[in-house]
C-alpha cells in the first residue's frame, strides 16, 4: 500500500512551461492592454501549465465531497451533535444542501463520499461508499487511526478521483463534511507550522468561548500525546487527522498526477492540502485556494502553502461551497483566453508606442 | 429637463425593511451554521430589500457598456488613440471582446450604447445609438460638455435602462469603453472627495511616468479652471466628465427607482456611482461594488462610497468585466436563499445549546 501512494507521488510532474509561454504570448496578443485582466490572466495560464494545453478548456466539473466523523468531539469540541454528519450526508444526496445549490449554479456535479461517517448509512443513489471506519478514534486519547487506515483513506480517495476522471473531469474541487473536523484539521496545521494551537484554533461551525478552550486543549493533548513528524503526512494524518481529510489528500494527489487544475475548499481542504504536499511539495502548483475562511488560522495555513485565496467572502461552511464559487471564475479565466478576439482578428490598433500631447 | 431628472430621483425609495426581515430570518432556518456563508447571506438579505421580495429571484440579467470619447486626450493622457473606442464597440457588437466572453459565461446580455463616440459608427445590430455629441471638449482647456448636455446624458441613461427593464431584467452590470475615461473618472472623484489629483490619478490602460504626469497635470488643470461644485452632481459631470459616465449616473438612477441591484464596475462605473450618489444618496443602498481596481484611487472612492468590493483581482479592463463575475456571486447567493433546504425539511438537528465533553 506505501508502494502505492509512492508511485501515485512520484507521477505528479512540474508544470509544462511550453504550455504557459503560449498561454502566456497569446493574452499578449488579445483585444485588452496587457496585464488587464489580472488574475484571470495569471490563472489561465496557470491551468495551461497544468493540463499542458496552450488554450485549455474546462467543461467537466465536480467537486467531491468526502464525509467523516470525528472521535474527539467527545471533548466537547463542536457546537453540533456528530449525528449531524451522516443527516447533512442525506441532505446533501437530496439536494437541499449549501454545496448543491452552488453546484448546480456553477454546472458542477457533486460526488458525495462516506469516508468514515459514524453511522451505517443506507444505500441511496449517488453516495460513494469508501468507509475505512466508523469515525476516528478520540485523538485526544491516541492516535486518530492507524498508518494503515491513513494509506487506505488516501488510496480510496485516488480511487474516488479516478472513477470521476472517467466519467470526464477537467478541473476538481474538494469539499468536506463531517462534525468535529476543524479540531483535526487544526491540529494537523499545527503539527506542520510548528505554531501554537491559539493561532490556528477557531470557533469552526460556532462554538462559544469555553468551546474554544477545549477545542485549543483538544488539539495540544493530541498533539502532544501523540508527537506526529511534521516531515511525515502520514504519519501527522494518522495520529491527528481524519478519514475525510485523508480521503481529500488523496484525491488531490491522484488530480495532480492526472495533470488537472484542484480548487481548494476552506479550512478541513487546506489542512489536506497541506498533507499532499507534506507527502509531495510538487502538488502546489496544481492548487487553487478557492477562498479565504473565516476561520481563525486559515490565512496563515494558506501562506504556510504560498497560496493566495481567490476569494474572501467570511464563509465557513466547507462542504466545498467557496470552491465551486471558484471553479465559475477560473472557467471564466480559461474561456477569457480561448475565446476573446485578438487585436488582427478585431482590427483594434494596438498600444501606441509613446502617446504625445497633441 | 431637470425636472425630468428631479422626478427620477425622488421616485428612489429606501429599501423595504420587512423583505430584509423576512429573508434573514429564512437564512437561520437552512441547513448551515447561521451566518455560516458569509457575504453570501448579506447579499441576498440586501437584494431583498431592493427588490422588495424575501426570496429574490435573479434571472434576467444585463450589462449596459456605454461608449463616449474624450476631448481631454489631446493631453496626452492614454496609451491608446482615441481610434480604439469605436474599434472596441465594434468588436462588443461582434462578440469578441472581454465583456462578451464574460457575460456568455454569466448568462447576461449586453446593451452597448454609443453616448458619445468621436466617430459615426455604422448602424450594427445591437447598437443602441444615445450619442449626446461626438466626444467631449478637452476639460484642461474648459468643460467638458454644457449642462444641458450632462442632463441629456443621465436621462439617455435612464431610457437604456428602461428599455432593457421592458426585457426583463433582474439585475443590472455597469461597464464602460472610452479611450482616456480614466482622466476624466479621477477628476470627478478628485472633485467630490477633496482629494489631491495624485491620490486618485493612475495609469490607465498603461501610461508610463511621464504620461501619468500628464494625467495628473490634466486633472488639476481641469478642476482649478473649471470649478465644479462638489455638492452638484450636475455641475461635476458637466465640468470634468463624460458622456458614457452620465449615462451610467442616470441607469443606476434608473435602476434604484425601480428597485434593481445594480453591480458597479471598475474606476469609471465607480466614478459615474459617485455622481448618481451626490444626486441622490438614497442610490447607495442600491449599489454592489464588483471589484477593486487595480487602478490606483479606486479604493479610496469606494471608501467614500462605503461600499466594500466583492473581488480583488487586480483587473484594470472595464467594459463591465468585474462587474459581470460579481453578478454570477450574486445570483448565486440568491439562490442559497431560494433554494437550501431547512433544518425541517431536511430533518438536520440544529445547534446543540451547549456542548459538553463527553
Amino acid at each position: 500500500m506505501e508502494n502505492s501512494i509512492k508511485a501515485l507521488i512520484n507521477s505528479i510532474k512540474p508544470l509544462e512551461e511550453a504550455a504557459m509561454e503560449a498561454a502566456r504570448a497569446r493574452q499578449d496578443t488579445l483585444t485588452k492592454p496587457p496585464g488587464s485582466l489580472g488574475l484571470l490572466e495569471a490563472i489561465s495560464i496557470r491551468v495551461a501549465g497544468i493540463t499542458g494545453e496552450a488554450i485549455p478548456q474546462i467543461q467537466d466539473k465536480a467537486v467531491i465531497v468526502m464525509a467523516g466523523d470525528h472521535g474527539v468531539v467527545a471533548e466537547g469540541v463542536s457546537a453540533y451533535p456528530s449525528e449531524v454528519t451522516p443527516q447533512m450526508v442525506y441532505n446533501m444526496l437530496a439536494g437541499g444542501a449549501a454545496i448543491n445549490v452552488l453546484s448546480r449554479h456553477a454546472g458542477v456535479r457533486t460526488a458525495i463520499v462516506d469516508m468514515g461517517v459514524a453511522a451505517e448509512l443506507e444505500m441511496t443513489e449517488g453516495l460513494i461508499d469508501k468507509k475505512v471506519a466508523p469515525g476516528t478514534a478520540n485523538m485526544a486519547q491516541g492516535p486518530a487511526m492507524s498508518r494503515e487506515q491513513a494509506m487506505r483513506a488516501i488510496l480510496a480517495g485516488a480511487e474516488v478521483f479516478a472513477a470521476e476522471a472517467e466519467k470526464g473531469l477537467d478541473i476538481l474541487a474538494t469539499g468536506d463534511m463531517g462534525i468535529g473536523n476543524t479540531t483535526p484539521s487544526a491540529a494537523i496545521a499545527v503539527a506542520l507550522m510548528d505554531i501554537d494551537a491559539q493561532d490556528i484554533v477557531g470557533r469552526g461551525t460556532g462554538v462559544d468561548d469555553a468551546g474554544l478552550q477545549r477545542k485549543i486543549q483538544a488539539v495540544q493533548s493530541a498533539l502532544n500525546l501523540n508527537q506526529p513528524d511534521p516531515e511525515d503526512g502520514l504519519d501527522v494524518l494518522a495520529k491527528v487527522g481524519g478519514y475525510e481529510i485523508g480521503g481529500l489528500a488523496g484525491a488531490i494527489l491522484a488530480a495532480a498526477a492526472a495533470r488537472r487544475p484542484v480548487v481548494v475548499d476552506g479550512f478541513i481542504s487546506t489542512a489536506a492540502a497541506m498533507i499532499a504536499v507534506t507527502l509531495a511539495p510538487q502538488v502546489r502548483d496544481y492548487l487553487f485556494s478557492a477562498h479565504c475562511s473565516q476561520e481563525h488560522g486559515h490565512r496563515a495555513m494558506l501562506e504556510w502553502l504560498d497560496l493566495e485565496a481567490m476569494l474572501d467572502f467570511d464563509m465557513r461552511l466547507g462542504e466545498g461551497t467557496g470552491a465551486v464559487l471558484a471553479i465559475s471564475i477560473i472557467e471564466a479565466a480559461c474561456k477569457v483566453l480561448a475565446e476573446m478576439a485578438t487585436f488582427a482578428e478585431a482590427g483594434v490598433s494596438d498600444k501606441e508606442a509613446d502617446p504625445q500631447p497633441a
